[in-house]
């Protein structure tokens, strides 16, 4: 048997980015965001793009050592700073009713190793990630997309080598592209994702308990709280998936109820870093305490950033039928990461899943949205019916609904 | 004797741009625009721009092989288009007085091989280069430099082997980091170049007339024009070389009174295609004629863009002490190889050079600017005074005055 080689590979996975992802439409604009160590990737994506009639297709090549240098050297002031054409091209895309690429990979933290986690944490472009926001989370402007494109140093993290081939085939696995049919298949998949949102949506828990080794942790729910899965809809009605791969039904808790306590049980990567035994104790939504065999601190001043960073803003289910969490990697990137088994966040919710009247009190706000993993084969899971009952969500490992 | 380390070349080519080139101030802001394959002097010119002061760093990657998307498979109506963010970068860069850099290679005509030339003339943000030209040459609200980066496809086609180290070396001598302090070197020079364009200015010639193998040409100029070399000044007044190298003086000509007939003594590269032998005959300022050995049609196209784009916007005296002419290499880029020996362009003027009551009449307003080689060892250069007397600039390659 012969391999697919890389070059087609990509082909194939990019077709895939602009028809099941992003559903790109004729006549629209893309904007593309990648790092410089992208090319192959951004160009192929351009090139089909073009042919499969968008009107115009701008890439916008980021750069970890200019990221770097502005953490090192930049005046404290100019920081945070978002440059007014950022600021212009985003607005100019929602008002075209453009698509939004962004291609991640592990972040480069060996770019980073060693800056000051202060500045670095304050080193966001902080208008344009609310304007970023706006278009996509809130005001679904855009048809938008993240999605990971394989580099040498990721492949290393990854695989223990910087071999970008084989970790080109893991990533094509992940998002199905060894399908027969991957279009077809990805249209069964997120069917069933739906399908599965729409089940949890009707049976309107109170809350989710998930119950494992060194986890009892009780999630509330707002009544009337909406579960997503399988795909999103821009505000003017267009289908897409805003990540490949995904593997996640999730829903927005009310910030005021989170109890008890939870175990990571992945490690989690932050900013480069690794944070290993995770464990959050929860009072009425808030964390009170949060303890870590490595990175405690950084997890600390995270939390500290502002008032509803350390209250939830996400809860997700995933059970052993991902293919990410079938790759049995860690991937060091939380688009893979968290599709790989339950997880929450903390920090900012989704305004759109907790109904308008209850928004003011129970959604989370914040600049920050950080997940981690909480299931596995150990851990089970539990929907709180508004009666009291508990029925079984998921169970070793495996949806019940 | 040990080779000075292309990494600490790079540094102090860096350090030469920033200090002698744009002279880069405290507090401003920086726009940066490189192709994807100049990381490497990117990321170097950020950290020492920050570290010589800079408040904001802000590199814009460019990618051929997008252009070449862009060129293939855009729609029509898209090929000119600026990008919102482009303007608004632009604007913001002239409001806040910050420093513009442009890094250039041989612009990979490899990728742009076989493309449509008519698409590829029309694949440039008119807008943006419209702007780019009010913030430079027009308003002076930025101090501005245009400088070289080596790249393995560049160093195949000056040096005929992908030797980007040899490169480096080539250019580095260029733009005198050979001198024991290029800095004082470049003071000296600079002054030196702005001595001979006030001696220029002064003597008020009417024009300039070149004779020599297949060139007898007279060049006009319009009563009260300046020439200018060695550097500029922004409208607030700070000094800086946009050009690195440079050698050149110049000067716009009356664009109503070129006449003659000139032949190109050095091989033209236009979008990546080589015009040798191009041959001009000019009546009243109008490009009446354009044979070559190779590539006249692209000429002719080129001329035909717009009403003035066959009249001469620029002439320019290079003698033999140009350190790009006794380099004796063909770069294949025009910041390199205009300054090898005199030359002209065709296309757009420099109104700030030409008296404001005269610049209806006698400045050339085009969309483009094409210089090109008519000087060398075999090429006179005389200066008309008004009183019809002829005097020797440049005899035997060597400047007179």
């Amino acid at each position: 048997m012969t391999q697919e080689s890389t070059s087609h590979l990509v082909e194939r996975y990019a077709d895939l980015l602009l028809r099941v992802g992003v559903n790109l439409q004729v006549g629209q604009d893309v904007l593309l965001t990648a790092e410089v160590e992208h090319v192959e990737l951004a160009r192929e994506l351009t090139r089909q793009a073009y042919r499969k009639g968008a009107r115009w297709v701008e890439v916008a090549y980021a750069d970890q050592h200019l990221r770097r240098a502005l953490i090192d050297l930049a005046p404290e002031d100019a920081l945070g700073h978002s440059p007014a054409g950022w600021l212009a091209t985003l607005e100019d895309l929602g008002r075209r009713r453009g698509a939004l690429i962004q291609l991640v990979d592990d972040g480069s933290p060996e770019v980073l190793a060693g800056a000051d986690p202060v500045r670095a944490g304050r080193a966001q472009m902080i208008e344009r990630g609310r304007l970023s926001k706006r278009l996509t989370l809130e005001k679904r402007l855009c048809n938008w997309l993240v999605a990971g494109c394989a580099t040498p140093s990721w492949a290393e993290r990854v695989l223990g080598r910087p071999d970008v081939e084989e970790l080109w085939r893991l990533l094509a696995r992940t998002v199905r592209l060894d399908a027969e049919d991957p279009i077809a298949a990805w249209r069964e998949h997120s069917a069933r994702l739906a399908e599965r949102a729409r089940q949890l949506s009707e049976r309107a828990f109170a809350g989710i308990r998930f119950n494992g080794p060194g986890t009892d942790l009780f999630v509330g729910l707002t009544p009337g709280s909406r579960w997503l899965g399988g795909g999103g809809q821009t505000s003017w009605g267009l289908d897409f998936i805003p990540n490949l791969p995904t593997e996640e039904v999730f829903t927005c808790p009310d910030k005021r109820l989170t109890q008890g306590v939870v175990t990571a049980t992945q490690p989690l990567v932050l900013d480069g870093s690794l944070i290993e035994g995770l464990c959050l104790r929860f009072e009425a939504g808030r964390t009170v305490e949060a303890t870590a065999g490595r990175g405690a601190e950084l997890i600390q001043q995270r939390m500290s950033l502002d008032a509803d960073a350390c209250r939830l803003g996400e809860v997700a289910l995933v059970d052993s039928e991902s293919r990410v969490g079938q790759a049995g990697h860690l991937f060091w990137n939380t688009l893979y990461d968290e599709n790989a088994a339950c997880h929450i966040a903390f920090g900012s919710g989704f305004p759109d899943l907790v109904p308008q009247a209850e928004r003011e009190a129970a959604l989370s706000r914040s600049s920050i949205h950080t997940d981690f993993m909480i299931g596995g084969p150990e851990v089970q899971v539990f929907g709180l019916e508004r009666g009291g009952n508990e029925v079984p969500v998921i169970r070793d490992n495996r949806f019940q609904l």
